[in-house]
């Protein structure tokens, strides 16, 4: 067996280990018992330190060291091209799991199960201070973390780059201030509006039933293969995979909510495309892992946002849609459906914002963190400063800490600087469109025909079955010509409620 | 640390990776999308190797080995009775693994967790020339298992070891022989019988939903804590355990076969009740561990079969059910309710067998198994063996071999020497219960009165929380003052179903 592929084999292995770590926490938010919580902590501390262990052990180690410098990452000579991508991002990954002890992981890995218990009761009783202690550990947990990885250019960039590699939070602030530029004025322009979206008709009661058989449906049109994935129902909806034949998703329906869960099932199937699009052969190597959490990102919000929002896809849908709900929909036409689905109003909870102000929720949560881990912000100053930016950046203040401060499950896992991936998803999946688009010069009818698995297809041989062979600026120039700005994006959403909301 | 108080750390992280196989298993046979199989089963070995790893590895031998002679078992000088008998048992489990090479665990995981999928597959399909080839791998596979483990009196033995420590097949042929000079004569006399015990009633359409409901009461009336377990469907019943605290069980329901689900649900809900019984501070070590498969096997029966197949629980929840199914049971009368559920009939498949042929059906698989194991009986020679042995012991032929030899999983994941437990379950039960029964004086009227956690509370502590503190046998002489015969349970049996059918 070459060295290359003795690597391959053992972070395969470690791969395994991190799929039974997923499987875990998947059980964890579907159907585990209640009781089962801390037995379960202690098991996942277990897998993850032993699958660190074996990342970071003799078995990694030995045969990477004779592909590449283990100090500077620098590929040993007489490797191909793309041999020495791969041993660069397999070092990268090494290099960042190799200056985490073991002990350090396993501690992390036990504080985020218990915390994410304890943050899901927390926020059922509004009850801040009970998981305020959690935080703190956790926050903790973080600065000794960017100890451990060395500081880039401010301590949250040490963070951001394990969500997406190469970016910068100066480069998202510039990014975020290009959009935040256009993106205020329209939004205050739209709130001047006075189109009536009819917003009530998405607010019926729609059975749950139903809700769910559609949005099934419509993933087995994305192409979301079922044998390969199932769908469950959890308090907060969220995709995993344990190898690219076994990808889940998570929804959650509510009655008198029909977009919230249609919305965030398609979300999640975008996701799950992606998952399932990576190349098994690369299984546990970079070149069968998704680009970025950012690039992730794009794949499920162009399917909830750009899809899922747009008109072909309801010439297919309404009509389906109508014959399910007669009693909601019947006397709806589908202009009026269609604007309905797309109000823009300012609101409290991020995963039920419109795809405008969406972004201004991510903008708050990306001050926020920077806060804590540069500034070291107490934890229990949160609340308060959530709800000031709230009323400062969205006009409008959480009622209470439930729908404000502790609505998101990602600070219990540790998730600081996964936020802005979400709004770097929304920059970027605009030029994948319209680049796939070009290529697909009928896309929309094909669309507006049903025929969504087109742009799966091309979004798998475009984006999901590159792996890691491209970085997320890579990918996106390559596709663009040009690099990333949030000009397409913002010249999406200015031309699309424009007509919208009549501006 | 003390040298056991680390041995014991050591334990409980072996139980965890243990746990989480099950986790494993457990999501196989209920949610895992089948396209996830094959990387399920490359997972599932990974984990059952690092456990064995773990298990024969220095962290576990090093203080193994200052508390005990690691050649013999025998327990280091200066050790309390109780340390003894720990270590004693500890040392069983490390010896009967280190016997066992790492590769060889690994090949047995891998290929036991495909055989299951074929196994089911197969006998969906009524095609036992597609399990055959996994099956004669997994045959040969025990054949060195055996050859690593030594040979006791038999190749056999070796196995049934595993299942039952201490028990012989000399041992289960002396009880089955025993058995069988009283039961064949019984069913004979029950066939004969004239007494038309109404079976139909069973069979009529049961709403599965009511179904569900009905268990799930039965469930939490026996204690069975939902707060750290759950019920799920399943194609094949079992209980699942990860810890105390999370013990899972599943049930198959059928609309036209009533007991079928609730027996299955109390079964399942007898072995829960153990684990759950199961002394949490010894978690990992052989005094948090149940005493054998027979004994868990005692738990189950006792419930399903002495309990909800006599008269006092159906007093309180025969009531119950009429009002839950009044168009098939308002004007059955109790007395021929019982009757009903009360059928002995010989009947093809071992999980619908009543309480008295079924143990026919074990004797069968025992004598097959030892065929197999002692005898090298060719695998392809399985059907037309098991065709013949079922006319001679139950007097019918299987019209299939999905109704014949393809019904049980067992074999699929190399279970070898399990069956026997099950029967010797049956003869352990009932000096159990007739103990009980001494301390309760009152049980039955507890029990009509719907109060079964009495009996839950009595097994607890005199069965569950025990653990491995005695063997089988020990347990068995303690309750009762005498060695285990077939006696007590022949005399419940004949006693029973005199009575029922007027013999």
């Amino acid at each position: 067996m070459s060295i290359l592929e003795q690597l391959k084999k053992e972070l395969r292995v470690v791969a395994n280990l991190q799929g039974t770590v997923a499987l875990m926490h998947w059980d964890q938010e579907t159907y585990m018992p209640p009781g089962g919580g801390s037995a379960r902590a202690e098991q996942l501390a277990l897998i993850e330190s032993l699958a660190h262990e074996r990342l970071v052990g003799d078995s990694v180690r030995g045969p990477l060291s004779e592909l590449v410098d283990l100090e500077t990452g620098t590929p040993a000579a007489g490797l191909s091209d793309e041999e020495q991508r791969l041993v660069a991002e397999i070092w990268r990954d090494y290099h960042r799991a190799a200056a985490l002890p073991n002990e350090f992981v396993r501690e992390m890995a036990q504080t985020t199960s218990e915390a994410q218990q304890v943050w899901a009761e927390s926020r059922q009783q509004n009850d801040f201070g009970k998981f305020a202690p959690y935080l703190e550990k956790i926050v903790r947990l973080k600065y000794r973390e960017i100890d451990y990885l060395g500081k880039k250019e401010t301590p949250y960039d040490t963070l951001l780059d394990g969500f997406e590699p190469g970016m910068t939070s100066a480069e998202i602030t510039r990014l975020f201030d290009e959009m935040k530029e256009r993106l205020v004025p329209l939004v205050q322009k739209i709130a001047a509006s006075e189109v009536d979206t009819h917003a009530e008709i998405i607010q019926r009661d729609y059975d749950l039933e139903k809700q769910w058989q559609f949005g099934m449906a419509v993933l087995e049109d994305m192409g979301y293969d079922l044998q390969c994935g199932r769908q469950d129902e959890s308090a907060h909806p969220f995709t995993i995979n344990f190898h690219p034949t076994d990808v889940r998703i998570t929804t959650r329906l509510e009655r008198n909510n029909l977009m919230a869960g249609l919305s965030s099932t398609i979300h999640e199937g975008g996701h799950a495309l992606y998952e399932q699009g990576l190349d098994p052969e690369w299984f546990g190597t970079p070149f069968g892992q998704p680009i970025s959490y950012g690039i992730h990102e794009s794949q499920s919000r162009l399917w909830e946002n750009l899809i899922a929002l747009d008109k072909p896809f309801w010439q297919y849908y309404y009509p389906r849609l109508q014959a399910l709900f007669p009693e909601n929909l019947e006397l709806v036409p589908i202009e009026v459906f269609y604007h309905a689905i797309n109000t823009v109003k300012p609101s409290l909870i991020r995963v039920d914002a419109d795809e405008a102000t969406y972004n201004l929720h991510i903008m708050l949560r990306f001050e926020i963190e920077k806060m804590v881990i540069n500034d070291r912000l107490p934890v229990r100053e949160l609340p308060s400063i959530w709800n000031d930016r709230m009323e400062s950046y969205l006009g409008i203040r959480p009622d209470s800490d439930a729908n404000g401060v502790l609505q998101d499950v990602h600070w219990s896992f540790g998730g600081f600087g996964y936020f802005p991936t979400y709004a770097l998803g929304n920059l970027y999946n605009v030029p994948i469109l319209e680049r796939a688009k070009k290529d697909i010069t009928d896309l929309d009818d094909q669309i507006a025909d049903g025929k969504l698995t087109v742009l799966r297809d091309w979004l798998r041989e475009h984006v999901h079955a590159v792996g890691r062979r491209k970085t997320a600026s890579e990918l996106i120039e390559d596709l663009t010509g040009q690099p990333l700005t949030a000009r397409p994006f913002m010249d999406y959403l200015e031309a699309k409620y424009t007509e919208l909301y009549a501006l």
